[in-house]
């Protein structure tokens, strides 16, 4: 049963044209007609299918290794072994790309050098990245984005088409205009091309999966309520009535918390993508523009020019911070960036949560989400934890591949 | 490419047997020669495959419809139509069994009648309804269980062996002997054929999923601590110095919180079963009598013969129970029932929980989980919610075969 199945689909599945083909009732014999240059490229391929045990091998094309991209590297090799024992997926890094350089190995690229190799790859190119994997056309390609970067996110488009799978922590496609954000479900869609994002809230938390669950089996979104960022929680965790909100956003920055321009993360804008991600991913046509950004900072902090002048006008303006911890304070409150959606309207800003309230214990780069659906009407379903760090989003990129695996 | 891949393919899963096979070097024609009982399979097999839309259809086998298996079909039917446009999957329920009748029917059971389409059915057979399944072979067939019947539990190895799907909120197969639990685990791997049980858990809440991610990115475990009784919660929740622990146990079972014989919920067995799940899922080797069982119960209580025997002997060790919340009062704690997992073994037992902690606000039918892992080290990754009820479980079974359609 299927015997011919499965070898003109491995033939298929390598890009293998096949010119003619012969079987005769006996079934003891298929014979197919094929190019010279594809003979062993056929051959490895239905040795591989079937007689060599089944492993599936995804091949990966990483863009971007800065910390988290370098995690994710050190992980994949750790659980290379692993992962071929417990869930017969056979992982190779075949594509690796900085801003500067980029290589390729077909046969996998070393995850014990790969630092040098990239150093003495050729010059980075976004275009020749694609033309690349698409020209090696491996089974079970993706495309790893671990960039913040506008023009990454652009080409998901090509990468999707081809039927290579796209996973993405870089949130600028899921947050930019909506057109291209449900372009890209459609792409995937209709290729049947995964196109996994689960980083781009709450890092590895299962956030987005179990969202995307919840609707899927019918569920309807009443209220979210979230606190969605590590940057402001360390901030508003540290500002006391013996510190300067000044310093502690330096601070933050310092410990590498924040953006260098730590602007990005007070205005409140980074929470916003993410909470219009949720909205989008419940099924809500909304853009950035919709989401309400009550902003606690100053109008001279907001029109500050450089991040010099930022923080200048922080230091000149902290009358106005220390009234806010002031007033939460005389209200038995604590500071906390929330995001909220509900009825279709989302919104973010400064609240002061009270005792008692899931948010108010909330400590150092935890986040947390409180879904109340129709199904968890007075008491939602609650995740929580570290939600920032190379680590942890890792550990969730690694797990949008594994999914992209099982497809 | 792969027009002959995707023909052939498409003939072999559906099991038509192709005696001669001849393409010329056009391309333009590709011949097979089958036996007449196939034709007309094939012939909608390949129309499908090639000129229809690209909705996957998955065969759904149900066994066990009380109030969650009633919610499943409930939830299917309402959710029908979108899940075909927004994902391509379009759900068919082909097999309805409860414990006395079965009914099938290949085009897809009416989900608005299928109470009397199954009260007519012929009397309900384990064995046949495997055989019909098997014999049927439709494409993508997953095999539902909501029973929590052990001899249901036993027949899932034949469904994996025939690439037969099983979604499960039985526990049993799960919690009882290690090596069943392995074996099932690895003909799910040799056969590629997924066996998920996420609601074995929980509920619908994200937890084996979650914990299989962060093993298989190579995360560890450090310490799972978990509260995973609704009834428990219930029962200690409404257990004050105002009432009687009897009374309190006698309205849980009234109000459907525990089983009809509450010893079962109040021996701990049946978080043991969960914590166990936990651990297995984590790569450890335990059985359920590796789980250590402190019971709150007196020996009487653990000695009770009949379900009256029980309810007496609560009764007359009223001032055990109340010695127990009375402690907890002075300590300032909650009582709780919580499961353990730390260095590779496993406990469960009743806790006083004190202010602050995670557990001690704890409401209704609320479950919780905290992961504490090598990426996770201080501040757990939390998982709460509700953690029992029909509508809630069977969209945890929802989403498991969701995942099914993905794989």
């Amino acid at each position: 049963q299927g015997i011919s199945g499965k070898m003109f689909r491995t033939l298929g599945k390598n890009n293998i044209n096949i010119r003619a083909i012969a079987q005769g009732a006996s079934e003891k014999n298929i014979s197919a007609v094929i190019a010279t240059k594809d003979v062993k490229k056929a051959l490895n391929s239905l040795h591989e299918r079937f007689f060599k045990d089944i492993n599936k091998r995804l091949n990966l094309f990483i863009t971007g290794v800065g910390n988290v991209g370098e995690k994710l590297i050190e992980q994949i090799h750790q659980q290379q072994e692993y992962l071929i024992h417990t869930l017969r997926i056979n992982i190779r890094v075949v594509g690796l790309s900085n801003s500067r350089k980029m290589i390729f190995d077909e046969e996998g690229i070393s995850l014990s050098s790969w630092k040098d190799t990239l150093n003495n790859g050729k010059e980075a190119s976004l275009k020749e990245f694609f033309e690349t994997v698409k020209t090696l056309n491996l089974r079970n390609s993706i495309f790893v984005d671990i960039t913040a970067n506008e023009e990454v996110a652009k080409v998901y488009g090509n990468y999707l088409k081809n039927n290579i799978a796209v996973v993405a922590c870089n949130k600028i496609a899921c947050s930019a205009d909506y057109k291209n954000y449900s372009l890209l479900k459609r792409l995937s869609l209709q290729y049947n091309t995964p196109f996994l994002f689960e980083t781009n809230v709450g890092a590895g938390l299962p956030i987005i999966d179990t969202l995307n669950n919840l609707i899927a089996s019918g569920d309807e979104i009443v209220t979210i309520q979230a606190v969605l960022s590590g940057s402001l929680n360390f901030i508003f965790n540290n500002f006391t009535t013996d510190t300067d909100f000044y310093e502690v956003v330096k601070q933050a920055q310092q410990e590498g918390y924040t953006e260098p321009d730590p602007g990005i993360d007070l205005s409140g804008v980074d929470v916003a993508r993410k909470i219009l991600i949720l909205a989008r991913e419940s099924g809500m046509q909304l853009d950035l523009e919709d989401i309400e950004n009550q902003s606690f900072l100053t109008p001279k902090n907001l029109e500050a020019a450089t991040v010099e002048d930022f923080y200048e006008s922080l230091r000149a303006d902290a009358a106005h911070f220390n009234q806010l911890l002031a007033t939460a304070n005389k209200n038995n409150c604590q500071l906390k960036y929330v995001a909220e959606l509900s009825n279709g309207k989302a919104k973010v800003g400064l609240r002061e949560i009270p005792k008692g309230h899931p948010f108010y214990n909330l400590k150092g780069k935890d986040n947390i989400v409180m879904f109340y659906t129709k199904r968890y009407p007075e008491q939602p379903m609650i995740i929580k934890g570290a939600g920032a760090g190379a680590d942890v989003t890792a550990s969730g990129l690694f797990a949008d591949i594994i999914k992209v695996a099982n497809k």
